[in-house]
């Protein structure tokens, strides 16, 4: 044990107070495991006078002095956003510290930008909680599934959502009313737009897909439908079929074959509510945890599940992060970097291949299901399943198709909506994890 | 890319295929990922006429000459064992080869010991593969969870008693029944004992707790039952009581706390079957799957879940080691190592915690109740839930204790069997994860 590594913490909310409170608490198992000390350099916050439980002497307000101070060895941010955190990390970077950060949107934004920066600077940039929380999900798709290619990521990975669309199944209420119940009890914030229309989730699909496939992916290259949409009776239909609803952030890899034998890849990236299986892992996956379901070329199906959000569980990832590049620090070395070698293209979603599961309320007479049929025929989309059930003049088609592109599903939707024997289009929503 | 790393691969059964034809396949991405290309310099094997697959050129029956070679970086191993592999490793690690395997049985023996020579000789020692196969699940309590304390891991970590026990519990059949079948779909091999009576389990449990408690822990320090005296009516009982009966592989730290207030940690390792509720996530791991249930302070609950076994998804967990010591080795430096510095004790089985169930045909007259119950209470044992079911002359009692000590559950049960009022004690099963 030779002299402590210094730490400067950016921000001092819920995760921060908890990062402190376990460095405190742990700091005899940490110093055992790193080698040496690890020691509170300073908390850069906006108000220190808001921070009484803090030493007064560890907080400033002039965090770029702070992530650049000779004093210093190793940054962790928590205070979130795309400024001031990126002129903070890049500025911490520059000046040879290694990065903790807790900033999916950041990360979503410009991760290749500060790998690119942490390279040239041989330092560490790990953000293991800026993806669901606790749950040990970035370092296995980074190392140890180094050996492998990945096909495919379908996580839930927004715990407010998760709970509205748990408690619309157990209750049949509908989104409104479910929302309003999360909103009261604290898991949805008074503007809850970042989490219920998919940005939160959004931000994460970006950087695993980024990870798991060595490609640049962004927020913004992710298709993204949140579940304000979503009603009771998308939840009623999929019950009836063995389903469940939830919204997932998936992304996957996307062969597509030319004549003359050759494939080209790209990865298709998209966040939207869907039905699966009742018998799907992710389905049991309720309430506010977060759980990632990967499969792999070699390793066949995995997932990982735990707490997805919560001071202590995003501490608990943060500190997992700060012993490594604490680690690394002492050994005088940087971890493996995460680049974008395979530069593969994100796909539009309308090539994306998706299946639909459709819900009509047509006129009960003849010829309405052959017309429905040749519909989606006519854009080369073929149906797996169907079921009409007869109610005197009206009856109810419920359609599950095969995998098609998109746009070949969603223009027939637009077409049926249209047609004068359908009268009304009562649910649609796609399908995911069927065999 | 410079010139490439040059690796040794210690056998060549299904696993060692496996990691041939990934290295193959993916060689171009692994050189992307490694920042160098990979190479097999060669193949150690007892019988080379055995392998016609294989370029002949690369094979060897000179282990030891192979693995201190000047032309080799890394050596993989997967023979399994304890020797050769002891001293091929030592050999290896001695010639500052970093060495990959998936030998569970040889680091749940000398784990402690392997990892301070590789710490003496600056090289890795990585072994993802030797637990639960293809999960990350080493790495993660390596490394993720370095900045947090755990309190118990539970695990599924044996695919072949898993189907076993799954079999039983879907068509009601007893042991032995499933166990042939189990053997013939190629599910058990010929000579079950590893894994029927739990030394796989062990083994692996013992590799558990070691680096989740960073303490020595060996294969010969965890309690050992095997699922062989499982019956059929310990199956329908689980069932009456909402639970399922699974083999598990349990490592936790328990306090006692003295009359002063201070306490003293130890850890308990133990692998025996035991009845868990239907809705704990471990109950949905059916078959051959591998299932690790994880508790920290501050990250909560955690699962991690997937392919246990099989020649593919072992391969994957040894390619994502071997990339990580690869790109250690081109950056020249060695990953964090592993030690034992904690140095907990582990705790005899007769002093660990545990709740048992107890179900009794009794003589259906008054007073038996009491006199059973007074048994429990002698031994300071509590009862949580007791349900008695009169028919005729005789009455089944089904008993749930609180926890307690091993040992005064263990002769409270010896005692009940000699009981006059006592016709016959039907079922004993230890009970996990009751709230």
């Amino acid at each position: 044990m030779t002299e402590p590594l210094r730490v400067a913490l950016l921000g001092c909310g819920t995760v921060g107070s908890a990062v402190l409170r376990l460095l405190d608490e742990q700091g005899a198992d940490l110093a055992a495991r790193i080698g040496r000390p690890v020691e509170v350099a300073g908390i850069a916050v906006r108000r220190p006078d808001r921070h009484p439980g803090v030493p007064a002497h560890l907080l400033t307000t002039d965090a770029h002095a702070l992530v650049t101070s000779g004093d210093v060895d190793l940054v962790v941010e928590v205070i979130g956003g795309i400024e001031p955190a990126r002129s903070l990390l890049l500025a911490a970077i520059g000046a040879g510290k290694s990065v903790v950060s807790a900033n999916k949107a950041l990360l979503a934004e410009d991760g290749i930008a500060l790998h690119a920066a942490a390279a040239d600077a041989g330092v560490d940039l790990y953000y293991e909680a800026a993806v669901a929380g606790a749950i040990p999900l970035l370092r296995p798709l980074r190392e140890s599934l180094a050996g492998d290619q990945l096909r495919r990521v379908v996580g839930i990975v927004n715990g407010t959502t998760n709970y509205i669309l748990s408690r619309m199944v157990e209750t049949g209420a509908g989104f409104a009313e479910a929302l309003a119940e999360a909103t009261e009890l604290g898991y949805a914030e008074a503007d809850p737009t970042a989490d219920v229309d998919g940005f939160d989730a959004a931000s994460k699909a970006a950087i695993l897909a980024t990870l798991a496939f060595h490609s640049p992916v962004r927020a913004s290259d992710v298709y993204r439908e949140g579940i304000s949409a979503v009603s009771a009776t998308d939840v009623a239909r999929a019950a009836e079929i063995g389903c469940t609803v939830k919204l997932l952030a998936i992304c996957e890899r996307v062969s597509d074959v030319a004549a003359d034998g050759t494939s080209t890849d790209s990865i298709a990236v998209r966040v939207h509510p869907a039905m699966i299986p009742t018998t799907h892992p992710l389905a049991a996956v309720s309430g506010a945890f977060n759980a990632v379901f990967v499969e792999a070329e070699a390793a066949g199906q995995l997932m990982f599940y735990g707490q997805g959000a919560g001071g202590e569980p995003t501490a608990s990832a943060v500190l997992g992060d700060l012993v490594a590049v604490a680690r690394n620090r002492v050994a005088g070395v940087a971890g493996p970097n995460v680049n974008a070698y395979a530069g593969l293209a994100t796909r539009p979603m309308a090539d994306t291949p998706t299946r639909y599961h459709v819900s009509l309320d047509v006129a009960d007479k003849p010829g309405v299901l052959a017309t429905v049929a040749a519909e989606f025929a006519s854009r080369g989309v073929s149906i797996s399943t169907v079921r009409q059930d007869g109610r005197g003049e009206a009856a109810t088609l419920v359609l599950v198709t095969h995998s098609a592109p998109d746009a070949a599903l969603a223009t027939t939707v637009a077409r049926l909506r249209e047609m004068d024997a359908v009268r009304a289009v009562t649910s649609v929503l796609r399908v995911e994890g069927l065999t």
